[in-house]
């Protein structure tokens, strides 16, 4: 089971950054960091209840980037759902979904939560791993942000482990550059470039690949670059 | 799938009943009856948002009885699980049990949800058909009212929905033989060709890729191997 981290990028009520904290505790989890967050007071520590250790014990960071640095895997929550499928970069999978992959996975997993009423920008979700949405009514998606934590918290609790040992941070990076080499030397259209790229980045955050499977799939890919550029040599 | 009826019995706060108004609005159920509510102000109308319409036709009754009278099926919600087995009476299932229960019920159902601090009476509980509970940390299991309420209404939805269209079985057929293509087309070992191919295809049943992402993909291993083929072809 991963260690969850629970990231609150520029909440706007304290409120609500209390009910977080109180929901936390209600599954288990203790680790909160908050990007920019609005001044916490009276009202975020009588609404976090038994969650105010919690509370007083987040870290508080300047960026979404150091919030989310020293995790394996980030993965965002979005209201917006994927109306078109080519609006990939919306592309999100369920709840329970993510907490399948979560349970099969042992390093830290930062879920991040955006603005009340913004939620996440398309330029902060486009290095996320993993997009997940809540289903809900079409006529209105929109949760309030703690209950969208809490059902996130729910269905990520503690359950089965698999033990297989899944690709690090730092071995999927590496897959994704090479994939973009693999784009490079095919002269792949410029124009599509980076969306293909943050496809295959969503598709490898759904697949979560062990070490093994990413090693398979980098040597795929590393072969194939290699081939290509020692023809071109020879040309 | 039964129409669920969502009753609270005495809350306490109406910032609450707001919240849950909005809940229900985000999955879809609209029908509500207060038994002895606290008095339904600004507060309540502004944490409703989009739920107002919800919290404004609300049926307002004097006592539970009332509450449930024309369900088929009345299923309590309870903080307190059994934890030993005589305690008969609140002896729960999970969200996720009472939501498959849900939808094969086709009547009406009572979903009910007691007081912020007491919860539900024993009294109360006592002629109810179903007890829920839902799990959470045995430190601090005890949610807000509206986290509940919304974790309920999440289960209970209709069926999981995915608007997206995901690659047919043909299309992904099509991506595996490119990607053996792209094998060959790199010299791959033999001894490895098969098991790399089953490595991709676990790896792509487990991402479930859209049309859109299949196409994606398979373009960039059909660059790859054209350009390999036309290199070689100039040797």
């Amino acid at each position: 089971m991963a260690a969850i981290r629970v990231v609150l990028v520029e909440s706007k009520f304290e409120g609500n950054v209390g009910f977080v904290a109180r929901a936390m505790a209600n599954f288990g989890l203790t680790d909160l960091v908050l990007v920019k967050p609005p001044k916490i007071g009276e009202e975020a520590r009588r609404r976090a209840m038994h969650g105010l250790d919690i509370l007083e014990s987040a870290k508080i960071v300047g960026s979404l980037a150091l919030a989310v640095k020293d995790c394996g895997l980030v993965a965002g929550t979005t209201g917006v759902d994927a109306k078109n499928e080519k609006r990939f970069t919306r592309l999100a999978i369920s709840p329970r979904e993510f907490a399948e992959r979560a349970r099969s996975y042992s390093g830290r997993i930062a879920l991040v939560f955006g603005r009340e009423d913004y939620g996440l920008f398309d330029k902060e979700i486009e290095d996320f791993d993993i997009l997940v949405t809540i289903p809900a009514s079409p006529k209105y998606p929109v949760l309030n942000l703690s209950h969208a934590a809490a059902i996130l918290f729910y269905e990520v609790q503690p359950g089965p482990t698999r033990r297989v040992s899944l690709a690090t941070g730092f071995e999927r990076e590496k897959l994704h550059s090479t994939f973009a080499d693999l784009l490079r030397s095919t002269e792949y259209p410029p124009h599509k470039f980076d969306r293909t790229r943050v496809m295959f980045r969503r598709m490898v955050g759904r697949a979560m690949p062990t070490k093994w499977e990413f090693h398979a799939l980098m040597g795929v890919y590393a072969r194939a670059v290699k081939r290509i550029q020692r023809l071109e040599a020879k040309k």
